[in-house]
């Protein structure tokens, strides 16, 4: 895969395409809707514990000291000239949602990991150490807490609260870890901080592969705000029972998902982006009006000022319809919820400028995502680095791809700005 | 419980009452909702198999002739005079959906039994035979389609077909109806048919208890259709994914549930009732958009016309709404169907006269809900008394009630029928 950049940053790009291959295989399943084949490594679950042990092989066989904190993080550090020097660290997450792809995370853990192993052909030692890093449970799918490794490793998830998550089968997130072996011995706090933390990821949209460019400079991350709406009406039988006297939480569940849209397409939220992900009814038979609806909602903003506007918007908007009808009954929890996150301005520049020398195309955009880098621009200089994705970028997704040249061009992006930083005093 | 009728037919109302509470002990939980005690036996669950074997231990001691078909139908036959008459049968069902009270089905189950009991004591013999029947999987919730038992019977469904129905997990009728002990030796078809088939039920409807009237007189039963409409959108990324691009099979299942509702209240077709008692997104994640919803529609008409119009235009508002965006698919599968059915006139005049003659105020109503003597009805006479219900007579609930009182009268009326029946030519 010959890509015109200077071989002192080149990456092995077959190498990469390789262990994301192999990575992808842990967890596979045909997905019968797409056809295709699809990645499901939900965090903590068997797959995740054998993509973990893969992970940690690899860093060793790349010579890389590796450390597994209390909340399952793996770390794997690469020795600087500067012993004590803060490292610059390389990272993303290697869990999945359950209808996933094989670049969503992996990329940035993979890619990190690339670099290590060119620097060690090519004998490179930097100033500063260069660590690596996976997260646990990034996608926030089975316990409900989304950057839930990173956000405990920066302090505002206190260790403890991450314990006590459970799933939807009662299993909490500390059991689960201490069954798959990755409870480790180390501290999760980031003490000292590193010098910097950089993450390459996939788009997860559509702009640099519409527009034709290579590389993506995060200016940062949208808020996030989830919450689970319960919808309480009264169970009844579907026929004997007169539309008037129903209260069908299944109508109101259904209105909601409807008004969420409106808020979207009204323009009155800024750049509000709303997703019911998931809905059900109880106790779901075809012959009884439903007695309950519980949905959850997923809104993103890149304006906090507008996203609270938008979380008022829907708490009164609840509120006024669980008026409508007397004996229904309306309640929403809060999931999670960041903030919008800016990415170091100055890694931003230096991004910016290895573009160029590396001749890549870049366009500078916000992450519609979540990511760890949201988490660790809150202990230290943060940056991001898009991959563009093919299919308009489609992710969560078996349908999510990217080519190997594009996955490679980012890692070296990557690799030079990463090299930049370590040799920083 | 002193009830103001003749004492030839008044039934013992606290015997029937402890029968009632008794087997709603089987299958018994804690509802979390209402904070009642409600009941759930599925058909062919093993609480479903403790009810038809307590229910056959209260036939043999009664002294009734048991007998078990191939579709797992229990007769029990008490003699007459003539031997060879053809019998009065008196019924209803055992099994019950998964939120549910005491009495769907069972009144009408244990009603016979109680005037078998009532007749043995008194010593009174028939001239025709007197047989209670309790039809399987009336509800049907877990296979997929109501009525089932005395569908066979009654030659509208095939056995084999009825064998081959799946549960969501895969299991067949015919494979957990040998595992439960209930696939009988004896044919399924009722040759010769019966001389009338009789049922009491309860209203599961308000009218009754509103106007405080003591019975009902049923005219019929509304025709029913079910169908499952399978929305395909497409996987994609909650928060990276512009609204444009989202092909949002949530949304559109939404759009559904408030149009069927919308079809309703319109009055554009006649009576109809609709309810969606389930809706289930995949994969169900709150970060995702929804790939695909799975939902049901339940709709009942008295008129089999407006019904026939009502499906053609679900059909054709799902065709135009696949139409709204490229890549969305909107599939409808027919589950049930059946049409509205007429009670015999002589039987419902019969009803009225004995309702009379025992002083009991009654109304003349349609059924809103399917029942087992719309089957019957293709095979004999049949008709049904409605007892009164509680709480606006709310079932498929645990609030589901009914007053000791009311029960009995309603039974004493089915005696009364029965008894006037069971001695014609």
């Amino acid at each position: 895969m010959p890509r015109d950049v200077p071989e002192r940053v080149a990456v092995d790009g077959d190498r990469l395409w390789r262990s994301l291959m192999e990575l992808a295989k842990i967890g596979a399943y045909d997905d019968a809707q797409t056809g295709l084949r699809g990645v499901s490594r939900l965090a903590l679950t068997d797959a995740d514990a054998d993509g973990r042990r893969l992970l940690v092989s690899w860093m060793k066989a790349a010579g890389l000291t590796v450390r597994v904190d209390a909340v399952g993080n793996i770390y794997g550090r690469r020795a600087g000239s500067e012993q004590d020097a803060r490292p610059v660290l390389i990272g993303s997450h290697i869990d999945s949602v359950a209808s996933a792809g094989a670049f969503d995370g992996c990329l940035g853990v993979l890619g990190g990991l690339e670099i290590i192993r060119t620097l060690n052909e090519r004998g490179v030692t930097t100033r500063r150490p260069l660590e690596i890093v996976a997260f646990s449970d990034e996608e926030g799918v089975r316990f409900g807490t989304d950057m839930l490794g990173s956000a405990v490793a920066a302090g505002r998830i206190a260790l403890e609260d991450a314990y006590a998550l459970k799933d939807a089968d009662g299993l909490s997130f500390g059991e689960e870890l201490t069954r798959i072996g990755f409870a480790g011995p180390h501290g999760v706090r980031l003490n000292p901080p590193p010098h910097a933390y950089l993450e390459c990821h996939i788009e997860q949209g559509p702009l640099l592969v519409r527009s034709g460019t290579d590389v993506g400079v995060v200016t940062g991350t949208q808020g996030i705000s989830w919450q689970e709406i319960l919808v309480y009406g009264r169970a009844a039988h579907a026929g004997a029972t007169p539309t008037e006297m129903r209260i069908d939480a299944g109508l109101f569940a259904a209105e909601i998902v409807r008004h969420l849209r409106d808020m979207v397409e009204s323009g009155d939220f800024g750049k509000l982006r709303a997703t019911v992900g998931h809905l059900s009814l109880h106790p779901g038979d075809t012959n009884i009006v439903p007695a309950r609806a519980r949905l959850t909602v997923d809104l993103r903003n890149p304006d906090e000022d507008e996203m609270v506007r938008a979380e008022e918007h829907l708490a009164r908007y609840l509120d006024g319809l669980q008026g409508v009808q007397d004996g229904l009954r309306i309640t929403a929890r809060r999931m999670a919820r960041t903030s919008p996150v800016a990415f170091n301005a100055r890694l931003q520049a230096i991004v910016t400028r290895e573009a160029d020398s590396l001749g890549l195309t870049h366009a500078v955009l916000m992450s519609g995502a979540g990511h760890d880098a949201q988490e660790m621009a809150a202990v230290c200089p943060a940056v991001m680095i898009f991959a563009r994705g093919e299919y308009d970028g489609i992710s969560h997704s078996p349908r999510e791809y990217s080519t190997a040249e594009s996955c490679a061009r980012a890692i070296d992006l990557l690799a030079a700005t990463a090299l930049k930083l370590a040799d920083e005093e």
